[in-house]
């Protein structure tokens, strides 16, 4: 017995429905009339359409209700699906019938611009616009990409914690909170030690949720609340790693690519850009990252005791920022690996690299078209003793890192793993301009509503 | 170009090499010997197969790799496949040889008995055991199920929030953390108010995360961090909301039952009784089930304010407990939803029953064999003005609840929506005693380690 919401209609479904009477129930997007003809343009979440009104075939009720509709008005109409080669989607809908469920008034959100703050405080409301709409769709066919990859490789997902008694990275600003009668609580950074764990249980696994940044960080790539996948390989290496994270960006893109044709149209988006985004990407170690910087000129700005700041050449052992990575993505049309970082601005889990213990076998994957780094992984040190070596050299405390030093005791094995930001990655594929328009419900440090 | 990692074998893909030579890594769950047989049960997180060691056959320092392991050591096991029917998988591996990653010493969790308190400190090892590890891949595929389920009916992930600026359902107890200088934020305990924002731009949405409660409940089905999904309809009642939470756990079962025939034998799950979850479901309204429980003697325990217990007919009005839920239960063998709750036991957001202005159209799903509420779901208040006084009635921050009521002025839809409880389900698939047991890393009153 088939359940009655399966037989509503939805708009997306319209081109398989030429010529059947149909009910759509959505939103008035916008509404234009010349003489005897009313245009609704409807939409359902699903997409948009064109209704006719045609005053003559309508009772008069009907074109009266039509006439009445303003923006964002809830309506459901009943009318025939006709194929219309110049409609958006192919088709429009002659109407027959109207039912109003509520007259939308003094709608803020109006077709002329608005400033971005005032968009933040209505973003429940920002979210029904064209262009938010897209975004969201493609963000969730990315989220669905991520989880369909890793199923089809033979992961399982384990979820991390959210909750924890300490920082993943010692450094870092983290969210506290109270928590019972064990002290403070802390709002996790990253799922990775867990999914190290995990890995040890189940092989392949990958941790998929929130995780949080008190950073007093203002740019656009920038959130306090954000979501990470992290996925974990007992058994892999940093070739491994690597490869896993070209064929997994691979086949997100060319996923969008293939599904969200419309939603980046919409956007504006180059597809060629995206399309191009195949494997194999581009790599180079940190090392020659430097010569690079070096070769082609890239100067570090660094300040002065007395405040001023003069232009150095990039010294081996500093981390990149942003200045750097974008000097060195100018070349490239896809993404590029950058590995072997100097082990002394990475974190204190990566394994030291056999045949240069400068660096560590840790990886960063930077996204083409300025979108910067989206991926960062390493292979794990999985030697107990280099472990603790670098917990102790780091301050952090042993004790609490006991469990994770256990994961070295007790048939300790070679292991890598990564994490994707999925808003930094929802930026670049859909070009948008901030991260803050990527995820339903931004936080920033200067955000929490609505 | 397949990447390298492509080429590794994993035990569970062994039926479809029989005859092939290969190489498994994983770690030792068991090694018992023979004469001149050693046989080494190897496991790696995608199942265990048994690796026999002939010692005319091999190297010497093979057989000898193969008596020096111990349980959890970590080894590459080389050999071919070979067809066994008396084997779990239908298979097994003749060894040619043996690399030793680690020689595990002193496993702290044996064969043997160990105490709940032994194994939740050991968590991270305890995921590696037989019961644990099956238990964890039936939560894998409860959730890739949720999932599927949604992508096929047309549903988009919607994330909603973490850090909210003030709780969902006022009264209860919440996490709380500092937030720059906006104040306190305080950690969700549900997603829907921002997912009716999202399905009003996207029509069918449902969002999928961590939900907090700070409550000091020390049940067997509590937990202070737990998943759920919340799928929320624009143009859904109270009935299609019914019917789309039968069809989604009838789903979630029978694809269990499909996919983790294995890991629910493993568990000693009668798996007849998952076969039988199949719509339809049982329905009662909570008027029918007081009835049921006056005609069946089930009485309330009530105390008197002298201390004492009494016990009475249960009373209209009340909200039902575990007691009332499970007696109600006794006579079904799949799940039934009660619906049309008295207005004043369910949250504020509610919409009331137009014909019985005493109920409002809640509604929640309790599953068989004493697993309890798994949904708890309603039609939403959609008319503004009726919202408003709720929200006064409560006690509620208008000025906080702002946005929410604007989904009320602008294109108001009759909506719908409910949450499952990820760990409450995976529980009753699964069996298993205690809901600390189906998650990886169970966040309690009193434990938040590892």
């Amino acid at each position: 017995m088939a359940s009655r919401y399966q037989s509503y209609t939805t708009i997306e479904q319209l081109p398989a429905r030429v010529g059947d009477t149909v009910t759509l129930n959505g939103w008035v997007q916008d509404k234009t009339g010349k003489g005897k003809l009313t245009f609704i343009k409807l939409r359902d979440g699903s997409g948009m359409v064109q209704c006719v009104v045609f005053k003559p075939s309508v009772e008069e009720r009907v074109a009266d209700d039509a006439k009445s509709l303003t923006q964002e008005s809830s309506v459901s109409i009943t009318g025939t699906v006709r194929a219309e080669e110049r409609a958006p989607g192919g088709v429009e809908i002659d109407v027959t019938d109207i039912k109003i469920w509520q007259i939308a008034s003094e709608y803020p959100i109006t077709p002329k611009e608005h400033g971005v703050e005032f968009l933040m405080e209505h973003r429940h409301l920002w979210l029904r616009s064209t262009r938010q709409h897209a975004i969201m769709r493609v963000r969730a066919a990315v989220i669905k990409a991520i989880r369909d990859f890793f199923d089809m490789h033979g992961f399982k997902l384990m979820d991390s914690p959210i909750l924890t008694p300490n920082a993943c990275e010692g450094t870092s600003t983290l969210f506290e909170t109270e928590y019972f009668d064990l002290g403070k609580a802390y709002l996790t950074q990253s799922g990775q030690l867990y999914a190290e764990a995990s890995a040890m249980a189940l092989g392949r696994v990958y941790t998929f949720g929130p995780t949080f940044r008190a950073e007093k960080s203002k740019t656009r790539r920038h959130l306090t609340e954000f979501w990470m996948v992290e996925p974990e390989m007992a058994y892999f290496d940093l070739n491994d790693d690597m490869d896993l994270a070209e064929d997994f960006v691979e086949y997100i893109v060319q996923y969008c690519v293939q599904n969200c044709r419309k939603e980046l149209e919409t956007l504006g988006r180059d597809i060629s850009k995206l399309e191009a985004v195949k494997r194999p990407f581009h790599r180079m170690s940190y090392t020659e990252a430097v010569e690079w910087l070096h070769a082609n000129n890239v100067k570090l700005n660094k300040k002065q005791p007395d405040g001023t700041e003069i232009q150095i050449d990039f010294p081996w052992g500093e981390d990149f920022g942003a200045p750097q990575e974008e000097a060195i993505m100018t070349q490239f049309d896809k993404p590029c690996i950058i590995h072997r970082y100097p082990s002394e601005v990475k974190a204190f889990y990566m394994k030291r690299d056999p045949s240069d213990p400068r660096v560590v076998l840790a990886m960063d994957m930077l996204a083409p078209e300025g979108a910067g780094e989206i991926i960062g992984g390493s292979q794990r040190e999985d030697d107990h003793d280099a472990l603790q070596e670098r917990i102790r050299h780091e301050g952090l405390s042993e004790e609490e890192f006991q469990w994770y030093l256990d994961l070295r005791k007790f048939g300790s094995v070679p292991h890598s793993g990564f994490g994707l930001g999925v808003e930094r990655t929802v930026k670049w594929i859909t070009g948008a301009d901030h991260i803050r328009e990527v995820i339903p419900f931004p936080r920033m440090i200067y955000r929490i509503v609505p």
